[in-house]
């Protein structure tokens, strides 16, 4: 089968078909996404070698478990050893032995075919189309806000990064009720926000304004970002830091001490309630689909996604 | 009156009694302590002129309120505007506009007499000597990790850091019923916690072990108690940070990410709660006093203060 693989160098090359183990399923992909941290993965993060990709829907090939074989999917992307504290708690996504598809150690979805454990496995409402469900698990990352802090109504909460996650960070806290700013540098992807009603503003309006949030959510990406989080954040503000920077950031941690900032990490999260926001349309990504591209043009479409100012990069494989 | 005065340099001078403002009691000092704090104002900290000292017990000697005239107090140290948000909340100790008692913009109480507000002060119970009363205010910043976060009777929780403020609160944990272990570097200073039948470790054997817990406190007030409690932070665990460092520090934040760890800084807290733990004999502070010395020799008990190894230096006024 066709799969972009990467081993220091990106390419489209043939591999064999997968073997499934009894409790996988063997799944043809039908899209696929191009994300950051795929990007990343290019520059060395993970150490990373084989196939590519961690967002997709695709059909059920063969399972164990007749009942799944035909249907359309999504999938969790940690892959947890079953046994573990975090594992029996259900944080696969934290099991110190986790496999991660397209991450670590497993192949990813870049490719016609791959496998996961039927248990991670969702089945996609007939009502979400392919162009929505591969988002899944960007949505589920942009949820995890929510798992891990109380946003209240009357909150307000400026989201830092304009970016694919920044959006969709913004576009599901809007749903609570609270007043989100999200801040940006790119116009045209702000837009997108305002044009759901949201309100945006400029890096640089930001910083000049002495408006103080008591939650701000860091996607930026950048250093800049974390530091512009810790510069408006009000005194036991939270800042929830999903960036995750290439290198060490030098920092004034005092400052959360005096005043008492908390700092949540966020990464993964749970990907049903991700995929019920799609099946109501309470979440379009829509506006985040800048180009999709056919698997044979898989390269170019890599190129594409690197490119300064796009969105999102999907892959059609079937 | 004699009061210990820094402008740059540390002096016992003698200064004009205080006038107290309607709302205010002016307070005969008779004992106060000596805080890491203190000695952070000398290399520069807080940029702070005036009469230095936060902790402290006194007389009231005269206030509007005639009850409380002749009453043994202590006092919160942050006064606050009494409008703002933050004050309306009770949380003058991060309102914008408070001054700190010997730390901000008003003088403290290394001095014969001292001015609080008297919505301030707490009066002390006959029960609670001098010696113990005044470390309220320590033991309230100690008592604020429990106010920020859950600590249940079954969690394991380090404490990095054996100086005054990491015994406090490794003491106070252990009420909660906790498995709390201290983590130092000075055996006659961690063998204070092993008598009242805590457990303790040594830096280099806490840095060895491959154990992760899943709640840390910071207080070693040195970045490298900092990059310990990253590298023994479980997934999803808190981290409270106690320690405020000087200067910036370079750390990888990705990692609280990638884990979602949680950083919550952490600074004062409440009286109340500290002064009962005090009256019921909970809480015994007594083997944290290395020294108490007159308040004519107060520039050696500075110097006593600063001496490595040293835990609390008391300074009698009266």
């Amino acid at each position: 089968m066709k799969a972009i693989t990467f081993d220091g160098r990106l390419k489209l090359e043939d591999r064999p078909r997968p073997t499934m183990t009894p409790h996988e399923a063997l799944i043809r992909v039908r899209m696929a996404g191009i994300c950051k941290t795929d990007a990343e993965i290019l520059r060395g993060y993970m150490n990373f070698s084989g196939i590519l990709g961690h967002e997709f829907v695709g059909l059920v090939e063969d399972a164990h478990d007749s009942l799944l074989i035909g249907k359309r999917v999504v999938g969790e992307i940690n892959c947890g050893c079953g046994v573990c504290p975090y594992c029996k708690k259900g944080l696969a996504r934290h099991c110190p032995n986790r496999t991660v598809l397209g991450i670590q150690d497993r192949d990813g979805v870049f490719a016609e075919y791959t496998t996961l454990p039927m248990e991670n496995l969702l089945i996609v409402p007939d009502a979400v189309p392919d162009e929505a469900a591969v988002f899944v698990e960007p949505i589920a990352a942009a949820l995890e806000v929510l798992e891990q802090i109380h946003i209240e109504p009357a909150d307000a909460i400026a989201v830092i990064g304009d970016g694919k996650l920044g959006l969709l960070i913004s576009m599901v806290l809007r749903l609570s009720g609270a007043d989100v700013l999200l801040v940006g540098k790119h116009l045209e992807k702000m837009a997108i926000f305002e044009r759901l009603g949201g309100k945006a503003t400029t890096v640089a309006e930001f910083r000049s304004s002495s408006r103080a949030f008591s939650k701000i959510v860091e996607a930026s990406g950048n250093p800049s970002g974390w530091e512009l989080a810790v510069s408006r954040i009000a005194p036991r503000g939270v800042i929830v830091l999903k960036s995750t920077y290439q290198g060490a950031v030098t920092t004034d941690l005092s400052a959360l001490v005096v005043n008492e900032i908390t700092v949540a990490g966020s990464r993964c999260g749970q990907f049903a309630p991700a995929l019920r926001l799609l099946e109501t349309g309470l979440i379009d990504p829509s506006p985040l689909i800048s180009d999709i591209y056919d698997s044979r043009d898989a390269l170019q479409a890599f190129q594409k996604a690197l490119s300064p100012g796009v969105l999102k990069i999907l892959i059609r494989w079937h």
